[in-house]
């Protein structure tokens, strides 16, 4: 399996995850970590495991900012410092569990796994507009599938027009439209569908009615390692004031390896009963399955050394593969 | 493990396993593989793996003889090619899925693994009798262990008054009879039990009454891989004329391997709960819990290398050992 | 993960958990053993695979002093010879199944893994104290974590002060006290903790009444490979007759490698409901998890790779990791 690239934000989950006074305890890039907040309201991410007999922190509890092993009671801060020996004697400075730099932006956690000189919170992809909560209800989903594989999912939306055909609706004419691929300076992706005159989606026919035809866009913006947004837009066919029929959605799909086989899948829905149950629907029902199956047919096979037939509709896929294929071997140098 | 003999016609399932206007998705020989019916009758069996993303085919959904992969659409006949490209594009001729011979014979399916030059139906082994659907009625089930071990238990019977004792009522008697092992010039083997002057088994008993005792002969032919065929006949005890007391059975016990260590075991019982409920028990509830437990007893080991004791009621299972042996040499040179 | 020490005696089981005119299967140290008791009275233990086909003779029947295979026949009798061939022919006298040399003692029953000619039952670690049935009722439980990880656990119990604090309701003075870790000629450990006018845990006040104060007791004997009694005693603070306050407790904690990362935990509480109850929470809901996620935390890696801190409080633990690392060095040479 390809190494992590470490230079980068990856997301560790929503702030609206770590409870009160308590933490978010989860295994990313291969490793267990801990995620609280402290209390001048910062967060701090602390490697999930004692030095001493490698009991997961997690399984111990809060002492102000400092978290008590629950197996022999060696309390470790914010900094990784070991602050706290039960039995009076104080400790080497060099016992301490490992940190990462953390970061809360737009409700997301954001984590750098690195080198800490280089962690700039300017370099987090923007993702301002899922901090509006009115709009955005954050979710989290496992996969058992490698981050890529499921990034590739996204990056070729064609699959809608199978994998989701009853649950969105489509029409058949989502894909007659322009394809392009364009890689930003910074290394950013955007992958965009734009579709002329055609039948909306139906649950556009729902909010517009009959008859109306749209000019219609799926644009994809991609950032390493795979953290990806999506804005779809609609306005009448021909219109070239731009005016949306029905408001634009903006959503993110964002993924962090938990190890090389399983996912965090980071995304939002709307409010309410529909919005809540489409999403499952899609993501549990179609997506989810297909992804695993993908996954168990590859088995631990190499992405590349499986010979993968690629397609046109491929194009912002095979960009975002390549893309961390160059970041990996600049790390590797 | 031992590599699977590749020249050689294997049972894939049963013809009544394929649904109408459907398929058949099984794993065979550590590959997952399709098989279906195509609107000339005839059967297709393609690699169940799409070559672009790798899902399986058999998410998605059959179109006329052309299976539509249910993730990106790409479509697949018979004979492997790509007939449909959801975008329009032609794709080179060179983009196909693997497909096997398939031939449907005695309600069954049997493919070739091998060489397609020598794919010849005519060595598909005699099992005419269980196309007879009024005396047959077809069984599959799973049993986690490797197909050579459960080959062994059928070209052993003698396990009969040990393992079968309370279902088939056995009386003692049924191995003190003349045993024989024997290979035809095609590689076939019997491995014939005949047994003089005995108390016959429970289940004929209750058919001809007390105190009549037969001539009785268990007789197993074995084809490779492991496709082995069983008849039971018992006469009067002296008879010459041979004139059976119950009418004869045969019964087919054939096996395929899903991996190494995992076996599709085909096999048929009469009509009626009474003949189901003994096949269950037998199966289900002596053979099957005994071979996984003698598979999780050797674990990786290779058979030979435990240094199995090898007892004289154990020749008929090492002449089939040995004939898979040659054959597995043959292939290799 | 570090070899097993061969010469010792390891703790199979408990008596009583060898059934009537049946037996023990149990895997120890890798490989599974059958347990019975012959006519004479004295155990066997004799391996658990028939060398035939590897069938766990678990799954056959007791006939006599003899286990009949349960697929084929062979019948084996306590010294591992082959008594029983089915079919009337004599097997050579090289037809039989390992034995180990197996002890009855205080109710337990003791194998040696190692050169039989060594195998004394002289160097039985005492436990003479668990035969009293009126005082000790007999418990086994498993734990998937290495045998080194729960005698960790149990020559530190500093731990108590923090993973039981609840259940034993002790009061932050456990060990204020000293603690000393001794070696016994024989290579026995004795890991003490003394505590001097302290408030006693919880279970003792309500015995003998709030405001009294005790001098109190926690001694460990270890003895390998990981065999270890606990006594706990208790006098009024500065009686300097010694009188215990509450009887003292007498506890055995033997712990055998079912295979590297899982282990048999073998242990006694007193009779009631009361003392089941508070045995169950404390290793069930207690120990046991927290074991298993130190094990799962650790996956595959040596204890010494994983460059553990050392704290003071492990002097004992450490001591018996030498001592088996000793052991194990002199029975490489």
């Amino acid at each position: 399996m390809a190494e992590y690239v470490r230079n980068l934000w990856y997301m560790a989950g929503w702030e609206a995850e770590v409870a009160d006074g308590g933490w978010l305890a989860r295994r990313l890039l291969d490793r267990p970590w801990l995620i609280y907040r402290t209390s001048d309201g910062d967060y701090a991410m602390i490697a999930d495991r004692c030095p001493h007999r490698f009991a997961p922190l997690s399984r111990g509890r809060r002492d102000g900012d400092t978290i008590v092993c629950g197996y022999h009671g060696l309390g470790f801060d914010a900094t990784g410092a070991c602050k706290h020996s039960p039995f009076g004697k104080t400790l080497p400075d060099s016992v301490r569990v490992a940190t990462l730099p953390v970061v809360a932006r737009y409700g997301a956690l954001w984590f750098w796994p690195g080198d800490t000189a280089q962690a700039d919170p300017a370099h987090i992809p923007d993702f301002a507009f899922m901090a509006d909560t009115s709009e955005h209800v954050p979710g989290h989903m496992m996969m058992n599938a490698n981050y890529e594989l499921i990034a590739d999912n996204l990056m070729d939306l064609s699959h809608v027009e199978f994998l989701h055909v009853e649950s969105f609706g489509v029409s058949g004419e989502l894909f007659t439209g322009k394809h392009s691929v364009k890689q930003d300076a910074d290394g950013a992706i955007w992958n965009k569908w734009d579709m002329t005159n055609i039948r909306p989606q139906q649950w556009i026919v729902d909010q517009v009615g009959e008859g109306v035809n749209v000019d219609s866009e799926l644009h994809m913006r991609w950032h390493a390692p795979a953290a990806m947004a999506l804005r779809i837009g609609n306005v009448r066919a021909g219109d070239s004031s731009k005016t949306p029929v029905v408001p634009p959605m903006l959503n993110p799909h964002i993924l962090t390896p938990e190890t090389q086989t399983a996912t965090h899948y980071f995304f939002t829905h709307g409010h309410g009963d529909f919005a809540a149950e489409l999403a499952r629907r899609v993501f549990e029902e179609e997506d989810h399955p297909m992804l695993e199956a993908v996954q168990a047919s590859m088995g631990d096979t190499d992405f590349w050394e499986a010979r993968p037939l690629i397609l046109e509709s491929d194009a912002g896929a095979i960009r975002a593969r390549r893309r961390l294929m160059q970041l990996r071997k600049a790390e590797a140098a």
